[in-house]
């Protein structure tokens, strides 16, 4: 038997203007995991935690990205999953991609790693194809196990671009205990949107990926900004535009729905003004009467990996 | 009496994907002009090359432009334009904007360049404004000022990233005779857009800017594709999808509108590529029974400048 615990950390995706297109890595929190192979054929899960997981193994994320996993493979194992998860479901800081994440990661390693980390986001994708009702992202799952900010070029064929983080970028994200899930968030959005209105968010999306590769931590800023999805999804959010008045007189650089939502994040320059913004954050959503998981982190240029 | 005679290149705008808000600048083609300050008050144009220009003085790109900026001056001088124009209006390589650049480049050299590049971006646009019927655009004057790839992240205010442009990247235009303004390529493009296809495209217009920053000219062919503007505008441009699998058969890593066309370019990783691809274009619209004038030129970190 080969037994793995890893860790997959929490990411963000969208980073305002790259909706459906970027994510970046957090450091610190995430999903632990430990995955373990055997002689013999099938697939346990357990979860250690106190977090709800579905009962029903086909209705756990990691179970078709394992099984993706595990066909690629070519050969028959038990695979034995027992889940630490940290991240609570519905945060909007890519809770379900960091458990499958973490269980790829963790079976490739168990395996003997024969798979490279991109084909390893391919088979996460299937995890977040059961969530989201068919489509695959890997707007989370991509950061998740690669680290950095993650651009999805293209799904048909997968084109993954990953883009290291300048040292300085700091992000504060608050959950908020409301519940907003993916489908309801993505039912909100339009089908179609104003030509006009693209070309804002697409130069926005070239200034957010110079601003990173340029090292220019103001132009991610100004540029981190979407004219977009936000319009329709901050209805979910209690005091969403006041929020950002706040955050941004305190100096965040930007304020963002993360992911779906309700989670949103802020990106400052250093460390101090992000902790300041966290504690904003909080204090807002308790005088709304809704409490609140802050979290406070360098963004990171690790993604999953191994731990003790 | 102050007299300076300055080259502004021709440029590519939108580069595929970047529609509205991208452009980069060619090397060796452009438009030539002398522009003279003497005391006094008043504006003068003479084009000595047999290019066809408005004899209204206030129809000629030139004039906005060289009023605003006297405007912003404070003080009032008689200024002499003297056009040596090569590149043909309608050509789709920013052949308005090349004039507009070099004028204002050139009036800020006779004047003692109180004028940052940036603010001559400015100036020129408002001759672009003319042409385009009230819409600003700096995708042709920002590069043909500034050089390299100019990045147009947002107009209000206006955010120039200028984004130099690795040595190998050399670009093949053809400028098929035949005449698309850039009012009829404006108006075939529908006014909204499917949410799915505007994410396409801003997923290629990240992996544009990644390609870029990270040298990756690969990386840039394949995101310099675009899935919005592209299906409505190839219709003027005769056998559009036939001469893509021509070039691309040939070793070109893209092949798109430039501007609003109907000329359309090529990028390829070396110069022989390039000037095969050249060829290629030529032999394509002659068979088509329309001529064409070729440019085969290494995209250029080099914008405006003094010439003898």
């Amino acid at each position: 038997m080969k037994s793995v615990r890893v860790f997959a950390p929490a990411t963000v995706a969208n980073m305002g203007c790259g909706f459906d297109v970027m994510g970046m890595t957090l450091d610190g929190v995430g999903d632990v995991m430990t995955v373990s192979v055997e002689e013999g054929d099938g697939l346990q899960i357990e979860n250690l935690t106190d977090v709800e997981l579905p009962e029903d193994i086909d209705k756990n994320v990691v179970t078709p990205a394992i099984r993706a996993m595990m066909a690629a493979f070519g050969e028959k194992r038990m695979v034995k999953v027992v889940i630490e998860k940290k991240i609570s479901p519905g945060s909007g800081i890519g809770s379900s991609a960091a458990s499958s994440a973490a269980a790829v990661y963790g079976l490739n390693v168990a395996l003997g790693s024969p798979f490279s980390d991109e084909r390893l986001v391919e088979y996460a994708m299937e995890g977040e194809k059961l969530i989201s009702g068919g489509t695959p992202h890997a707007d989370n799952v991509g950061p998740s196990i690669l680290g950095g900010v993650v651009l999805l070029r293209g799904y048909e064929p997968l084109d993954i671009v990953r883009l290291p983080v300048p040292d300085n970028f700091c992000c504060s994200v608050a959950h908020p205990a409301i519940m907003v899930s993916t489908k309801m968030a993505r039912e909100v959005l339009p089908k179609d949107i104003p030509l006009r209105t693209a070309v804002k968010q697409w130069g926005n999306v070239a200034g957010l990926v110079a601003g990173l590769a340029l090292g220019d931590v103001y132009l991610v800023g100004r540029a981190m900004c979407d004219v977009v999805v936000e319009p329709y999804r901050k209805q979910f959010i209690p005091g969403f535009d006041e929020l950002r008045e706040k955050v941004t007189a305190a100096g965040a650089l930007a304020f963002n729905i993360s992911g779906a939502g309700p989670s949103v994040f802020s990106l400052s320059a250093d460390m101090a003004t992000a902790e300041r913004v966290g504690e904003i954050m909080r204090e807002h959503f308790a005088n709304q009467g809704v409490g609140s998981d802050i979290y406070v982190s360098k963004v990171s240029n690790r993604g999953a990996r191994v731990v003790e």
